[in-house]
């Protein structure tokens, strides 16, 4: 029933900017996450399920909770750990990494975790069960409409992401484990904004909407159909596209950890940029750099270009820009970026 | 005392709209449901009960609480698809599809479901307790003022209408078991509005108003009369009606999964009526393709033709147009119509 | 103590519509109730508990806390319907018709029933434990100042009304028992009004205030001091009319259940009224054809004529004429009247 | 500790018309209880305490929380009206008349009384504890500021002085028991009103200042030193002031329940009263009929005269005037009666 | 650790009035106690700790939570004075006056007392938890910020502070002990009023500001500097100064009780000023006298003067004007007292 | 996990005034802590977090919850106290200075500690479970976003930073241990501000905005890359810097508790400056004149001079001005020290 097939990444019709934002935090997971802000029905939540689906299958430690990683000490929850020291050999599996949704109406206990009431009403003692962002460690934590979440909540999420582990404390009890995962928010900003605290905790964002070209939208007709006629052929009609997507993230990881390079001009120019357009504190530009380097790395060059640093901008810029309507942000960036 | 008689659907005065919205999610279950929108006292309760009345038995798997489907693996529950991966055999029952009201101060838990206490205390082991989204699989839930939900609830409740799975997920136990039922959904515009964004998720929309014909008017006070009088009798004297609608869906049905075609021009013309009268997303064009086709099949077509196209985009588009009042929006789309 | 003697409804002065509109509801009960709009210290809870008074007692299962009719399957609690489905006999009391009140505090759990919590913790099983709409089955339930209560608790009330059933779903038990009852509710339109969709669902509806005739006054003050000296002495006196009225009720309810007529010009002439005073939906012609018909047995004709419509259309619609003031509404009925 | 001196009722300087109004409450305890409205600091509290005080003893059933009333069946709970059906002596104890205090915090729980939560895990059955409206039975229920009180507990407890009987239902126990009080409440109207429905269930209402003649405040001054000073001495110098009133009380009691009488007349000025000064309802033309006869039992007559309806005007009117600033009724009153 | 040094209340620079009001309600304490308002960082908290510092002891019940009296009935709780009339003798201990404070978020059940739950689950029996107001007993309640605590707390407070008394009612135990303390409450009126109701309650009013003077702002640093760096040696230094205070205090406590006369035209001197700056009610004219005399007896005089009446004002009305902002209040006592 | 290295206090680049606020504080811990102010990303966290990694390890008891000092019976809790006193030799652990955060959801509990229900619960007798303020004595306590926490919470905070205890009161146990914490709140003005009871109980206060020199930015980005890339390397390379600064808060230390002199001038100045600026009470001369002793000694003289009390002003006074905007504020602190 959870077998259900699903539309592939590849076959999503425009949203460029949204699908390698995603991507980009795919080959580099200390982007921060991605805000995806725009209107509905743009096929947000579909391209997020289906980037999961198309990644390679991770390692994980049989039977744990918290989806450790057989050969990292550091990914490794405190029983695990214990294991590894006392020399106890794993048992592996291969699975798919996971999206996790964070429903909009999760309260904090949901999230970091809680007390297993039943195991301390049975055996007296206390034993932690573990929460949202245990099962999302090494994956993707998916929450939808996080502008509507409650703000302790979304704070919580964010320290977490920012941290890589989560700390659950309750009665007297403390526990830590590994929580690194590939945050990615929605929002429909009709509904109303994150503050600017929140916002500026997203590593990338990027503005959507629905596209206006009329081929493209009978394309898109035509593809869902024929993927609800026989979602099996359809998928394996994209299968190439798929691989090569793959291919590329795998190189373009490969690269990134080993060789992208950025000179002092680029940096001067990362830094010119975020001053022009005006943002609060030095995050900007230390995400934008990492950005650059990514991208440098997808488009398969080792060394940061102009390009690189301007394309970078508008992934990194867009909610840091301070005080002024989004739109106006976002020409502001464009427009700097033009008068090069 | 349940065994109440219950008004025929067909004879119900006027308000065709309604009933054929009704209709054509019976014939295709995808559509996501039809929120009906409209004054007070204009039978829209009486038209759901109606016709569930009519509706062919199903099969269930006798005693399961999530009427599973005797023989399709994809809408059992989990215990049922062990059973029958163990080989066993099910017990069936015959039964009339259920109409299950969701009361306007219904709980998160009582729509997901919950732990079951009683036998938690009792057997010290965990166990899930059905919810209203396991009691309206394979049925129709009828959701009475659904603007006056909490939005938590509503948001619940379209996720499980989208995905036709719910996960319940308490006090450390997950569960997941299918859950497809046709959505209805009513509101008294004046009492406020639902937001775009839940709006956007009923498949269809119709507005209905009281009749102003005053021979309508009468009969309709007079056939309540006699249904009164001797509901036994009314019904016999529909019977025949009732079983020529029957026999439409039927057929109509039986066409829909086999063979109605719809070409590129009719898509171009989809696209067009979308982005002329201004909707968000790509949403209203897939569900108006979809809406055609049933209706095309309905009409004993294999082909969709432009009258189907604007037949559909009159229970697509009428809360899905962007920003502006919905009498303005009904209109508009009944021009861009006419301008063709 | 709570044996006190009740002032007789038949020396009540004046507030004639008020007392017809009751007296209607008791001949007639699918006429769903009546709302009593208007000031504070106008007799309103006298009124309603006095006409119990008179009634004739009924018949009810001993012991059962649903009073179920002993010869009625159709207004009888599960358990009851299994006793009489094996063959049981029944012991029956005779008993006067409750009045039940609807305390402004009252909660869902209160009002629909819950689950009986000692039995559950001494026997360990569930049970429901019967709650206002199990106490108010066959009786009056009186609803004072209804505006003032939860919105919630009101529409389950209306639910319930309208239905005639009760259904209790707590913990995974579900049960049902019916609920018939004459639903009584007062509001002083001061303190805020009820939301249109609910007052649409009162059949009946008045308007009284206080008298303005002092001598009508000073026999106020007379009637209540010597009813306040010698209750027993008081009632005596005016047990012939009380007798008079009881008789009345008696032969209009056998004279509506067997042959008042209406015909197709004083349909029509319903229709017209309720389209030139302007209502939502068809509830209000549906229920002043009902209306018309039971003061048409109650004036111990069969025929209805155009002065029994009038009648019922001041009953049946001062609540349900469309967005504008109550008095103006009230005025337009009259001079609706008037013109012809 | 509680044995508390007490400042004698009789050496209170001024505020005749408060005084007056817990007088008549006293030897008529129908009048519904009185309001006092009016600013800090003027001796409403100490009062209604210092009357309580010098009022004769009752006879209780010894060890009833609810001090039935040994001889008058209607005055007891169902425990002692069931010993006293089997025939049981009650041992009876003498006690001063209580002043029970609502707290402005008070719950419904502790108002009405609820399950008593120690017995029920000890023995496993269902016992009511008996609340604030059980202690008052037979005394004087005062409730300080009750405009700040919660709009449920007010109405909670005008019922409960309304009927003479207070009723608990809690988890299916029904309990009911007399609850028949002098109702005292006091108010700052510069802290908000009470809502018109409850103000018009206070048979009484009277408006107090400060005094504003300075050798009235300083012997308010000098007596309250005295007292402080030397209580028992002050107190037994106004012995003598406070035995002639107790007679007085006594007196007219008696002559209440034998012989007031009032004519037609005086019935016709009422309601013109009433009528004039334009108020809702009957309420005031009973209760403004019952306070004079109480004023002419007072006075010591047997025939209720002008006077002494132009005096229960004073107390029966200010809170009943309609929609008007309560100075300019209070005017308003005063100016009708010159008229005259 | 709780044994901290305590700055001496002699080596408090300046603020004058505020020591003098603390001393009085020493000297006097059914004064009922101080509102202090003013500007943060005015050793408020610090004046009335050190005050408490310098005070004899107080001979105490051993191990009674209430700090009973052991030789004044009235000053008992119950238990001890079961005990004193078995005749049983007392442990007696000795301790100085407590600060008990009161925390911002302190709930009813803390003030009051509570149910011990332990004792109840253990024995099966329920016994009353002491709460602040136990512990406050004969000592000083000291109340931080008393405009931001909840109102109904207040209200709790101060019924207690004017009974002398505290009872806790709890699921149906009632328990009444002695609660006198002199209440000391602070607050900042820049964070918003308390209600005149309330403001009435505290006998004794202060404003106070930081100090202008430069060299008295110097002398402040350079006294709290050497007290930082060897309290023991300050201490000692202020030894003196502090017995010469506690000597002055008790010799006043004396005179009070025994001989401080206040003649007729002090009286109306009294009354006139309360008239003339136009308060509320009795209970400035009441406390005015009080506060005189008790000036009078720190002056070492038997006979109230002017002066003592005119320095009395400034302590009693403050707080007490109708109707205008603080600073105008304070500007017209002064005024009106120079006018004499 | 926790092991993670972290970025060096010394590598930090500008940001001066916000450093040597948290080294003052370091320095002299009596300073109250220090209130960061300004935009988001600007490594307030980071600053804290590294400078608490290289100060010296302290020696606590081992297996204490309240990290009590060993030589210390001040800073012990009662139970190590209890165990000094019979003589126990305790075994002493080596640590590293704790920050320890308070998240901006933690209730009251969580920070003053609470019941042991587990314990409660198994051994039937109550044990305090420490809570934050257990864990932050000795260390640093770090509030983020301080002015969105509940008002009682910070209440609750600022008074055991005040004390230096904490005092636990819960069901009739009360609990007092040392809780001597280094107090570091931040906030983002544009979220709101603090109450300004709240904002003059912390010590000092830096205002803090993002660099605008390139150069710097630049440096920034180059530095975080280096450290990311090679934590241990960076660590290593900035060891020599980071040691000096060690060395001179030891020494600045010393130099404080044993000679620093601060003549009359300099407190005559420092109270000028306060009255020029305008602030309510004393507390800022106190603090003003700590700091600027503490700054003497950072700077290792003996004697204050103007500069250091100039210096302190900018950290004693942003916070203390009153009633005026913030930047105005500072520039008033500004202008007047140039005008000198």
């Amino acid at each position: 029933m959870r077998d259900k097939i699903i539309y592939p990444f590849v076959a999503i019709v425009g949203q460029e900017k949204m699908k390698e934002g995603l991507i980009l935090n795919v080959i580099n997971p200390t982007l921060s996450g991605i805000l995806i802000r725009g209107e509905k029905g743009t096929a947000k939540s579909t391209a997020v399920r289906a980037l999961a689906e198309i990644l390679p299958e991770i390692e994980v430690v049989a039977n744990c909770p918290f989806q450790c990683h057989p050969g990292d000490k550091n990914l490794m929850c405190p029983p695990c750990r214990e294991r590894l020291e006392r020399g106890e050999e794993f048992e592996v599996e291969r699975r798919k990494i996971r999206v996790i949704d964070l429903p909009i109406s999760a309260t904090e206990d949901r999230v970091v975790g809680t007390m297993d009431l039943e195991h301390a009403l049975k055996k007296g003692e206390k034993r932690m069960e573990p929460g949202i962002l245990a099962a999302a460690h090494r994956g993707i934590l998916y929450v939808d409409e996080v502008n509507l979440l409650d703000d302790h909540v979304v704070d919580v999420l964010l320290d977490a992401a920012a941290m890589g582990v989560n700390t659950v404390e309750r009665e007297g009890v403390s526990f830590t484990h590994p929580s690194r995962f590939i945050l990615v928010g929605t929002m429909n900003p009709e509904e109303g904004e994150l503050r600017p605290q929140l916002l500026d905790r997203f590593g990338l964002c990027v503005n959507i909407e629905g596209l206006r070209d009329p081929s493209l939208r009978v394309e898109i007709i035509k593809r869902r159909s024929k993927f609800d006629e026989n979602p099996v052929a359809f998928v394996q009609g994209w299968e190439d596209e798929s691989k090569k997507l793959v291919e590329s993230i795998r190189q373009a990881t490969e690269l990134y950890s080993q060789q992208v390079e950025i000179d002092e001009a680029m940096l001067r120019e990362i830094v010119h940029i975020c001053l022009d357009v005006g943002v609060d504190g030095h995050r900007a530009d230390i995400i934008m750099q990492k950005v650059a380097r990514t991208i440098c790395a997808y488009r398969r060059r080792k060394e940061v270009v102009r390009e690189d640093v301007e394309y970078a901008a508008q992934f990194a810029l867009p909610h840091r820009v301070r005080r002024r309507p989004f739109e106006e942000m976002a020409g502001n960036i464009e427009e700097r970026l033009r008068k090069q």
